[in-house]
């Protein structure tokens, strides 16, 4: 037994087979709660909140309605919180509120090929958790789906062996005042702190980058903030598409040809792709080497990947794009205005690319100058399908993408492998319908080239608008330096020419100080007024040289 | 319907109810395989091996088994290899293999308190589910857990919707000359590439950290590698620990009193928590004003609450050590001086602490000069649990540590916020019972402010030894300047000498470069030689006044 010299045993198979077992998901991230943003008790604070206004967000725009979300945070001893989200969405049936609320791995967006905030099915269930583990209390829901229908409340908690609903109380009730809408309460441990990654940053982002949503938060000093919404309109809504055939992997495509009820390849093929009708399934399955006809259920292994094959070497126009809602560069400037006290605005909304058969695109916003610092590496603002990311900036496809710029030529300073220096927000968003992240939290953008490619070119796009602003405004500057230079020299001047021509001195300055007006500081003023609307004209010409990048 | 202007709706939650699911773990997981390490086809083939091989490591090791590890990658097509993993380990009982391979969340590693490779239960079946993903194949396993057994073979693949095995076929066979152990055969797409975070380097690192361990390396180009194990010694086998009080959440302590067998607190706290004896019980019991036989089936929430709060107030010892391996400093400089080409080698093997209830401790070794690259950032060899990280250096803690240290101070240069530029590589490894992992990949440590700060203390430490070696080769290298321009004017000396006093020039340049022999040079000598015994003393007086830091 003890024996460790190599040839003993310290334990057999047959120990080490006594051991094994199941873990259920909701152990492994009870154990792991850092890995979804609940690693110390400030970030479980902002976790907690932003988990829930992510879910009151995205289901008030899938039934339509304008959001109106309430949070709250009470401080309930040094190191405890109540967290309270309340929304007018739609509400949700009685049946769903234990699944939704308190089973990981559970929701409807995951299998949904459509742009949304949530995507996994873990968030709020994690922060309902997350508050059980540290205070060892139910969460409260309560939710009602019509101005003519009863309101339910039910308090629950997780049973981490099983990953399943434990519900304590429910009760039906009659919730006065409120159309439709969901509730959530949970008791947590937490650490206020205002600033820098905090609920109070995260809800003004939010804000930005959601113009159509109001917020009222109220902060554990019971002070009050509300952000209005700017836009009276949702964003259209980002409609569902199928699977692109470039991004299904061959164990997939076996798994669809087992699972279809289509009878032929055919079939099969135009029913369940987008971007395929019956010409384009011909030429699949002509460079496949494989009959139209072909039954599903007849494929074997060797088949499938024939069939990969073909569809790699088939020509299939991309995804539709309404399956993504973008913020447009009319509203991001817009809202860069409203929130960033600067000189300069600039934004722009980049096409429909693909990464693995999902539609994705890329949105810049530059805000230059005005308060802010000029020595300072410039301030990211990230976002992923309308949420501001707070954390993991250094391991984020954003901030790669940004270092990887060169943003000398644009007028900004740069040392080798690090973020710019300048005073400029530059403002990021990716809208997908699959954001790949690098940890279950949702912090920062796994690094795909694809992705990682057109953020570049987003910024390079950005980045000739912002060069166009910075060198006309170095040339206003020196032409206002020019203009001082001379207006400091007048007298004397005046003083050398009264004496070559006789002429009064008085009379010289003062028709010498017309000239520089006529000429000097009107072209400034001139400059001055042209050089937000010639950016536009100036950049087309550049555009045409670095596309081929 | 299609109203979009905030008063109509576009979906009602009956609606949403209807799509709402189960999402499998596999499913999970298959989409986001960049979680897991597969993020393109060249990390995909690493992470493959190394799932495998930490498992043969782990296994060997449980059983007291000297690891011996063949690898072997053949090329299939351009873009496809077939991966093959064997080990002399105790090999697995025919009931575990489908689910030790093909069933996510699966094995003994995750409830259990002592150091290990594995720890959640996911990677092999990730490698087999990313085989079968991108190839559509099954993973072969063939098993034998004795020179008497007869052998197991099986073929498999994982049902994603059900987080399943699915065995395509099983046979026993007689597997000549092997008397237990197990193999893996998987095919997946991947790309092979030499060099840095390539197969070959995560080989040569894991023999660095492993010298009990021999590795047979075959790669695509069928050359082989072999690294035959240094020491002849298992490291001595983690002893597996109960709880530390500390360490436990409210959430889990409830759960633990729910669960428990034991008929009274005082029971409950000696029996099923380590470092809990009579006087420590009773000393919690009063800090909580519960009473010794009070019944753990009657606790409710604010009880709980009470006995937590009384653990915390109570002063416990610290955990065990012997749940940890470490690699001590001796074999750590041993394995550094094999492997790299410097002139002067260090290592520290720093004590254990607790984070969130868990031991563990530091490892830092470091190797200067030599052949390595003066003008560039240093290279680090981050290990945990005796595994290479490879991926995310920017996101580990390890790499924030490093960051976070005046290298100046040391000898280095440092510009801020970066890494330190010099001859120099730094290995870090942690051992614990639980290293958290910033994603399921186990790339990178998270931020632990207890990790962070241990592992500063190890480079400080590492670095005194550093700054000692570096300022008495600075003052040695001052010497020989010295003495070679001493050496350079002796002819004019001796001319000048010889004219003055009418000596023979000759003999005087004779005497003058025998006086430099007996000074200077033997000082040179002397100190050459010293340099490396005195750095260890030197530090001494140093640690004691940074120790307070």
């Amino acid at each position: 037994m003890a024996e460790e010299n190599g040839t003993g045993q310290r334990k057999t198979a047959e120990d080490l087979a006594k051991k094994q077992r199941d873990i259920s998901i909701a152990e492994f991230f009870e154990k792991n709660r850092h890995l979804l943003g609940f690693d110390n008790p400030r970030k479980a604070l902002l976790t907690a909140v932003k988990e829930a206004v992510d879910n009151s967000l995205d289901a008030c725009e899938e039934a339509g309605i304008l959001p109106e979300i309430n949070i709250e945070l009470i401080q309930l001893s040094e190191t405890r919180f109540r967290v309270i989200i309340e929304d007018n969405g739609p509400g949700i049936v009685k049946e769903q509120l234990p699944k939704i609320f308190a089973k990981l791995l559970y929701g409807s967006k995951f299998f949904k090929l459509a742009q949304s905030r949530g995507q996994q099915g873990i968030g709020i269930s994690a922060t309902v958790l997350y508050g059980q583990l540290t205070t060892g209390k139910p969460a409260i829901i309560s939710s009602k789906t019509g101005p003519t229908k009863i309101a339910n409340r039910i308090k629950l908690k997780i049973n981490t062996q099983k990953n399943a609903p434990d519900v304590e109380e429910e009760e039906q009730f009659n919730w006065e005042g409120k159309d439709h809408g969901t509730r959530i309460e949970v008791d947590l441990d937490g650490s206020y702190m205002k600033g820098h990654q905090s609920v109070d940053e995260y809800l003004k982002e939010t804000a930005i980058i959601n113009p159509h949503a109001t917020f009222i938060y109220t902060n554990p000093e019971a002070q009050q903030v509300i952000y209005s919404r700017a836009a009276n309109k949702l964003p259209p809504e980002p409609k569902e598409i199928q699977p692109h055939p470039y991004g299904v992997e061959l164990g997939r495509l076996i798994k669809m040809l087992e699972n279809t009820e289509c009878r032929t390849l055919q079939q099969f093929l135009t029913t369940e792709f987008c971007r395929v009708g019956p010409g384009t399934a011909k030429e699949i399955c002509e460079n496949s080497s494989l009959l139209p006809n072909t039954k599903p259920k007849d494929f074997t292994r060797e088949m499938a990947e024939q069939l990969y094959n073909g569809i790699q070497k088939s020509k299939i126009m991309s995804p539709p794009t309404d399956c993504l809602s973008p913020i447009g560069a009319e509203l991001l400037e817009k809202s860069l205005k409203k929130e960033i006290n600067a000189e300069f605005y600039t934004a722009v909304s980049r096409p429909v690319f693909v990464y693995r058969g999902n539609p994705f695109l890329v949105e810049v916003g530059i805000a230059y100058g005005g308060a802010q610092p000029k020595d300072e590496p410039v301030t990211l603002l990230r976002f992923a399908n309308r949420v501001p990311l707070l954390y993991q900036q250094g391991s984020c496809a954003f901030t790669k993408s940004v270092i990887a710029t060169a943003w000398k030529s644009y007028g900004l300073q740069q040392s080798n492998g690090a973020i710019p220096v300048g005073p400029v927000t530059i403002l990021l968003h990716i809208a997908s319908v699959w954001v790949p992240f690098t940890s279950e939290s949702k912090e920062a953008l796994a690094h795909y080239p694809e992705i990682i490619k057109e953020i570049k070119l987003g910024l390079q796009e950005a980045g000739r608008k912002l060069q166009s602003y910075v060198n006309k405004k170095v040339r206003v500057q020196n032409q206002l330096e020019r203009a001082n230079m001379f207006d400091s020299y007048i007298p004397e001047v005046a003083d050398a020419l009264s004496r070559l021509t006789g002429d009064n001195k008085e009379q010289l300055i003062k028709k010498l100080k017309e000239m520089i007006k006529k000429e000097e500081i009107q072209n400034v003023i001139h400059n001055l007024e042209s050089l937000k609307g010639n950016v536009e004209e100036d950049t087309k010409l550049a555009e045409r040289s670095e596309e081929e990048d």
